[in-house]
């Protein structure tokens, strides 16, 4: 997507060849500034101390880190090592284990002269595919988004968290049909949840859809459902973590309530995921998905920046107050008008996603 | 309320009979400090720089600063200047110019000589029936404690904002239960919702909860909705700022989104008002209660303490990132399950209100 006026992915190939660059993501909201990684530690480092983060660019990131190991010493143990040292840095990252397996799939049977050209290749088809997904996705939502439009004028959307390009290689999920409906020239104004406790939309999101030019403003996780009620929002659009095979979308914290507000006010609401991201496992999402409970220090402390421009963290609460911080939650199908996918948009229930998804019939 | 063992109100009158002391709420939750005002002009002050605030607490400050102001010049130029002064603080403020325009009825037609004393008698009795108004509030709530107690032997209370005792001179109105529970020695335990984006939950509430020995947790907004599913909220019991006739809340923003949850999942929500804050002429909130717009700089600034000890304020967002900031919504009375007020437990509807005030029955 655009940074003021350029064009950029989240991760790309030097003009070396072989190392690669990312946007430093810890620096954002506040200074966009990219980071050369030119060794498969320093992919690692990236992933570890979240220059990169989602869970798609964590995967190409670990691809390009294994590329780079390869390039080093192609045997198979120097294989191995790099796939551990990479696969342990964000031992929870499903995606990341699924993309070095690719990467090992595609160059184990290669003899060992051509294997850094195959890693190099299947790292780049591994980013083209993310890329073409979200596509899709975006294609797919832009149609609800053209007939808000073709009614109204305009059209506002509510997210939650960041389901962005910076999540991704590039367009985002969520965010894609956001950026194709403006850059249409559909006229568009995002209501970007903050999103507590990491804040991920008032600094990321915000920061993604002012870049590109696209109309926002931050609200309160708070403040959606006051919206809703007073007809300024005319759908919402959020991404996903996990969707269950009944269609129960378990997604950053607070995604329920804006689900519950969207109901009682007969707002659309809709959630925007890459096929691979369904648990075809699962029905009940609300009693099956277990929840992670993160640091209370998330609650507690906030990271911003200083007056003269220092980056720090400050406490907001009495010294010693106790928190709770679980992640995510999940969002009953009965709440979800729709399912994009980058083969269409499903109705959120078993039928619905094997519509699209037949190979999955048992 | 006791803070740390140590019974205070929010404002009293000083060893040496006439001043007022209060606690500075500005300091609050990093310290807790009292300050002391020794005239109308400390009392305006302390209303204007947030010293004091809360509804109640401002309406008692406002009191004692007029008595300040007739003990210097008992005229009755003196008293206007004074009323003048202290009522322009809080503009929007109706319950300050109600306490002054009390003060004013119960020493206007009093000799010169009088007026002191009748002042000082006026806004004591002020304050005394706060007192009265928030423990008859609690004593109601606490019988809606106490049935769950019996049932479970404990209970999860969820409650938004800061409806405590800071807010008024003792008690509070959503935490009077609270208080009157845990002294009983009923095992209680309070989600404080954070409250963005001016965090009087995490802020206040848990100070207040705190100091009082409540066990609590300070968690997101968007975290209730979750707990709520998972069967670890047995109450929500919330504030107000204004009721309608016909039982709607207008409360902090967020309240709905809460009130939707509760609904969702069969979780009683009560909301805790001196009948004082019921518009009688007002039947559909939704509609016909206007929300004060706040600066968008609450979204994207943020105060809190730097690691050395200072109290700053830092930026959240990427500069020029443009936010919206309404301060309240309305919860429809279909999600409320009763109104407590000083007179008893009320269903959210005209009806219900009216068997409780069968004088407002026109």
């Amino acid at each position: 997507m655009k940074i003021h006026g350029r064009h950029y992915r989240t991760i790309w190939v030097a003009a070396d060849g072989w190392s690669v660059e990312v946007i430093d993501q810890t620096k954002l909201p506040f200074a966009f500034e990219t980071k050369r990684l030119a060794s498969a530690e320093e992919a690692a480092e990236a992933i570890k101390s979240m220059v990169v983060r989602g869970a798609p660019l964590i995967g190409a990131t670990g691809a390009y880190g294994l590329c780079m190991a390869l390039r080093v010493d192609a045997s198979d143990e120097a294989l191995e090592r790099a796939y551990e040292m990479l696969v342990k840095t964000r031992p929870t990252a499903i995606n990341l284990k699924w993309a070095l397996d690719e990467m090992v799939a595609a160059v184990r049977n290669q003899p060992k002269d051509r294997r850094v050209a195959a890693a190099y290749a299947r790292a780049a088809k591994l980013c083209d595919d993310d890329v073409a997904t979200n596509e899709a996705i975006g294609r797919h939502g832009l149609t609800l988004i053209e007939a808000v439009a073709a009614k109204k004028g305009h059209v506002n959307v509510l997210t939650h968290c960041n389901a962005g390009w910076l999540a991704c290689v590039d367009w985002g999920t969520a965010l894609a049909p956001i950026y194709m409906a403006h850059d249409k020239g559909i006229p568009i104004h995002v209501w970007v949840d903050e999103t507590r406790p990491r804040n991920q939309g008032g600094s990321l999101t915000a920061y993604e859809l002012g870049a590109h030019g696209v109309k926002h403003a931050i609200i309160a996780d708070n403040a959606g459902g006051h919206y809703m009620q007073h007809g300024e929002v005319d759908l919402c659009i959020v991404g996903t973590d996990r969707t269950t095979a009944s269609g129960d979308v378990a997604n950053k914290i607070g995604t329920y309530l804006k689900a519950l507000a969207a109901h009682d006010n007969r707002v659309p609401f809709y959630v925007a995921l890459p096929s691979s991201t369904i648990d075809w496992t699962i029905a009940d999402g609300v009693n099956e998905i277990e929840i992670e409970e993160r640091s209370g220090r998330e609650i507690t402390h906030v990271q911003g920046r200083t007056p003269k421009g220092e980056v720090m963290t400050v406490e907001l609460t009495a010294p010693g107050s106790p928190a709770r911080n679980p992640a995510f939650d999940v969002t009953p199908a009965r709440l979800v008008t729709g399912l994009i996918t980058e083969r269409g948009v499903a109705a959120a229930s078993r039928e619905g996603l094997l519509k699209l998804f037949p190979e999955r019939r048992s």
